[in-house]
């Protein structure tokens, strides 16, 4: 029996660290998710022990995948995370308060080189790599989850800024003294409206002052969530649909004030509220069509992901590592 | 007597131009005007007239430094000036309506070769290489005039975007429904709020909402422009300084948002509004740090301009003259 020679070629680790859950995976040069896996970020109180149990679920799949020899290094997208020193700083959406060097502890904890950015930078440079914007060198990555992250390319570069912090478009103020933000303590920010959690705020709103009908009325209002709103949508329901109208609206506002910033060529949509399709994007188009001057009318694609979810925030961190030295 | 050898060291030509008048002189490479002029934009209905007034009077500046010969090229800076395609598209401040190939236009009548971006990204480059933000990487150059212009330097690059027409920060809508802005439609501009006409119109909206005891009130409305209401207010005048306070703190919102947008070390301000000093700059300073999320905090500098106004705009377009080949 012929045995096969082991392949050589190096692999890339990528992190993705969100609010609620981490996702890790082992990556090839060409986008293939070898081992993935996941674990809560939301249950460590210390980020100790989150780094541990990270370590204990990743080693089995390095070793899996040939050992800690063959790969290259470690990406990591975070909230708030910088590029230029490898801290996490004051994240809201994070159980660890304050400034974390969190690409030294990683490193300290594999012995392996470590790239960190924020989460959205990370998505960016994935969809650069490996999605929809191959090719593109001008374009906005926004993602819509839990909260709202952005990352922005310009000439076929990420902006980071002076102190690595750009792109958190997010926080950019849409309405003045609109919807207070929970994590931050800002009025009005795009997060606080288009993310999973400003739209069961919406609907909590809605059903509040309005009487119309609705089957979002048979749920008690702490178990409504964006998802339930999603399904009530796409089953007919006139205030389901409203909500979503509301969240492009506002989405739409916040395209127009970044494409008049920037000029991209796309602006990229990735996270769950993308799932809702036309019910959201068709609000979104019109109303960042309708705040644009001129110049800018007409021309902005925007798109949605195609990479896979489960694979997307992997891929994105992993494409980091591909830059290390 | 001994002849002066004539200095062979190559000029530029710097060509500004505003919605009311075009400024242009000739510059040498430390960033010295040694010949200026102006002339009016606002009386030439057709562009060719306006090239040609501008000949006319370039052409004695031109010979008076040495020659034609001695002119490496013309940069010129205009609203919505186009970097890559050398158009004027559809300038809401300017007389010529549609697209304008004022680069062509302008080279062939010169026979020298041109380089055109927008009036703000102009005033940018002025002063990343002789003013303000000397050695920065990473800035955002806002203009307060007629208008409210903007160029973006992301590290050490202009952002020109995918169609050359990034940095509209003038436009991005900051109070939704809004103030309507006549050249655009659009309602709640930045430059509908923090220009010299929305100065001016905010004067008229308190005149009209207020009772308070006023020095403006003593001139008809037609003749109130922010010139008047900046003298009323470093007279102390009540509404007047109210007026600043109102624009300060719209001001600081947007620039609050373009901090979260690409991080910059420094936001320079320039133009006629600046010279209002405190009575502007406290409250723009105030209402941006209140809308910055923690990470961008007391990190910012908010910097005027320290270049010679009437210089300033022509040292802008000819930096993007030496950058010619």
């Amino acid at each position: 029996m012929a045995t096969s020679k082991p392949s050589v070629e190096p692999l890339v680790i990528g992190i993705d660290i969100g609010g609620t859950g981490t996702k890790f995976g082992i990556v090839d040069r060409v986008g293939n998710v070898l081992f993935s896996g996941d674990i809560s970020t939301k249950k460590h109180k210390q980020v100790e022990t989150f780094i541990d149990e990270l370590h204990d679920h990743l080693k089995v799949l390095i070793d899996k995948a040939g050992g800690v020899g063959r790969m290259k290094g470690i990406g990591v997208g975070a909230p708030n995370g910088n590029y230029y020193t490898g801290t996490v700083e004051y994240a809201p959406n994070l159980p660890w308060k304050g400034i974390i060097p969190l690409a030294k502890m990683i490193e300290d904890k594999f012995k392996l080189p470590v790239v960190l950015t924020n989460d959205a930078n990370a998505a960016a440079l994935g969809e650069m790599m490996y999605g929809a914007a191959q090719g593109m060198k001008d374009f906005i990555m926004i993602t819509l989850g839990t909260g709202v992250g952005s990352g922005i390319v310009a000439n076929g570069h990420l902006i980071y800024g002076h102190d690595g912090f750009a792109g958190e478009i997010g926080h950019t103020i849409i309405i003045p003294d609109g919807r207070m933000h929970e994590g931050t303590g800002k009025k009005g920010s795009l997060e606080s409206y288009a993310s999973a959690t400003g739209v069961r705020l919406t609907a909590l709103e809605m059903m509040k002052n309005t009487k119309t009908k609705s089957v979002l009325r048979s749920f008690k209002p702490e178990d409504i969530d964006s998802k339930k709103v999603f399904e009530a949508a796409i089953a007919g329901d006139a205030v389901a649909k409203e909500i979503f109208e509301f969240t492009g609206k506002i989405l739409g506002m916040a395209l127009a004030n970044a494409v008049m910033f920037s000029s991209p060529e796309a602006i990229i949509l990735f996270g769950g509220l993308t799932k809702a399709g036309e019910l959201i994007l068709k609000p979104t188009r019109e109303h960042m069509e309708a705040n644009l001057i001129q110049i800018f009318q007409n021309k902005v694609k925007i798109l949605v992901s195609h990479l896979k979810e489960s694979d997307a925030a992997i891929l994105g961190a992993s494409a980091l590592a591909w830059e290390l030295q």
